[in-house]
């Protein structure tokens, strides 16, 4: 029996029970759940600039990370950059499969479902016309984008599936991408 | 004057007669800025899983980032993950950071604006009763998100100013993140 709920417990190397207590934690202090995420960025030369993610403010307090993370954006030669680290729009398309997966897999250990293995490629469709001021009628960002998962697991197939669309209801950059977010803008100039 | 020209060319780091030559050759040719970015993703763990940018389409070719790029994403503990990498609303953040400032820098070198320095910080606000399903009140994305810059270059504040509200207004991220984009989720299970 404890091995049982030890293995249940760690279903899909989720902690279950750690996730059921931390809703009902927020369940009684919803304040709980406000966060702030944070990320820094120096530029450093041309379209290459380095991007730091440390700190953030969730359950009442400041946090750190357990390490500070460090991140190159740049563009590729044909895009008139050197090619030191991903495209912004493409941390974009990671920041999307990567908040879908991590659903998925607590949805899935939530609901009792063994994954043994998630894959995803996800596409956007750009044209750049519409950020070199070449053409008024495109847009800056993604036409479109497309996620393709493959997932197995113990379960059928329609109940896979309906782990990916739960997973999709509840995606903050899903959300974030499809239904748009205010921004603000500020500039110092010392 | 051959020193005066390099220079200009290269301001900022931004080679602008590369630029500039770039705009001419799409402008002849509007296919060529028809791209498409790509993420590739793989679950590890738990809320643990990694991306990998390495390929993309773009001036009428498949092409190859000079390396490939690998990114871990997780929750932090407090959000019963293992911090094996930052949260990919973190990395929403960190894309717009990164879009604005290579926008900026194009922008200023076009203009003829040296720059440097050019720090900012994006702070995003999101109440996670939306994503945990305890609020149907409260939206799964962030709620609002600021991103302050500090900027320094040989101009008057307002010109500095300019630069980035164009950055802001060329921005193929904060189009994304502003705007909304529409996504389509497909699986396969095999």
């Amino acid at each position: 029996m404890t091995t049982t709920e030890v293995n249940d417990s760690m279903r899909n190397g989720v902690d279950t029970a750690t996730l059921f207590a931390t809703l009902d934690a927020v369940k009684q202090a919803p304040e709980a759940a406000k966060f702030q995420f944070r990320a820094h960025n120096q530029w450093v030369s041309g379209t290459h600039n380095r991007g730091t993610i440390a700190d953030f403010f969730g359950v009442g307090q400041e946090r750190s990370h357990e390490r500070t993370f460090v991140f190159d954006a740049d563009h590729p030669a044909v895009l008139v950059g050197r090619d030191q680290g991903p495209t912004p729009v493409e941390f974009v398309l990671h920041a999307l499969a990567a908040c879908l997966t991590a659903g998925l897999a607590n949805i899935a250990a939530a609901r009792g479902v063994r994954l043994r293995e998630v894959r995803s490629t996800v596409t956007g469709d750009i044209d750049l016309n519409g950020i070199l001021g070449l053409d008024p009628e495109v847009r800056n960002g993604y036409q479109g984008i497309t996620v393709r998962f493959t997932v197995k697991g113990d379960a059928p197939a329609e109940k896979l599936r309906a782990l990916v669309e739960q997973s999709r209801a509840r995606s903050a950059v899903f959300d974030v991408i499809t239904n748009g977010v205010p921004v603000t803008v500020e500039v110092d100039t010392p």
